[in-house]
């Protein structure tokens, strides 16, 4: 289940490493939708979140406010978007978890949402909360 | 700096809750992009990531993977983003870190993203590398 993030991990393919450490690696995305657009990911191999363990899963949340921080200090953005996508259909590309933090800039750089909400019934809320409680 | 999170986390404001531990609430989005659509929020008043603690950031990153297995199998859904907004411009409503699960259905139901990569030149990417690494 190897992809090229692993080799980035491994340094076989070079990258541009803005951070790293037992178990996260983070570097920028060289297709960028905006300045200091960057790659957090765990060093684990899972192609999505939810195969990912919750040692990795930590690892990664513990590192997001310290990596932003920088890429704003960097960039001089002050507001920006977290992504991480599973599976194709949802837009993932490469299969192995990745959080993308995108600056999102003045002149519009960054990420695009397309955002069309539904309303929420009681009825089906009650049906996905008993749902979801089992399955946790 | 308090939200209308903050009262449903202190249960003044009913949700539909499907998770809950010492640092983080989970609920359902009221205003669904799909079915399952849920918030993940810590319980610590934070507007955006960069304000976050490592604590707190950390405790959210685990319980992704948990939470997002338990929506997949409440669901059926097989593809999902997970989404984090920081300002106006990027998106973000109510000033409480959030991070949205949100499964991708096969009618397209979910989150719309658009994506106008760029690319990343060499001497950009080591200014930015080394501006990062400054502010890390």
């Amino acid at each position: 289940m190897s992809t090229i993030f692993s080799k980035i991990i491994a340094g076989e393919i070079p990258s541009y490493k803005v951070y790293e450490d037992e178990w996260v690696f983070a570097f920028l995305d060289i297709n960028p939708l905006s300045p200091g657009h960057t790659l957090v990911i765990p060093k684990e191999e899972a192609a999505t979140v939810d195969k990912l363990s919750d040692e990795s899963a930590a690892a990664i949340g513990r590192v997001l406010p310290r990596v932003s921080r920088a890429i704003l200090a960097a960039t001089g953005a002050t507001h920006f978007n977290i992504l991480q996508n599973n599976g194709a259909p949802a837009h993932q590309a490469v299969f192995h978890v990745h959080f993308h933090i995108i600056p999102k800039m003045d002149d519009g750089q960054g990420l695009g949402i397309a955002w069309k909400p539904g309303n929420l019934s009681r009825e089906a809320a009650a049906g996905l909360v008993h749902k979801i409680a089992e399955n946790l």
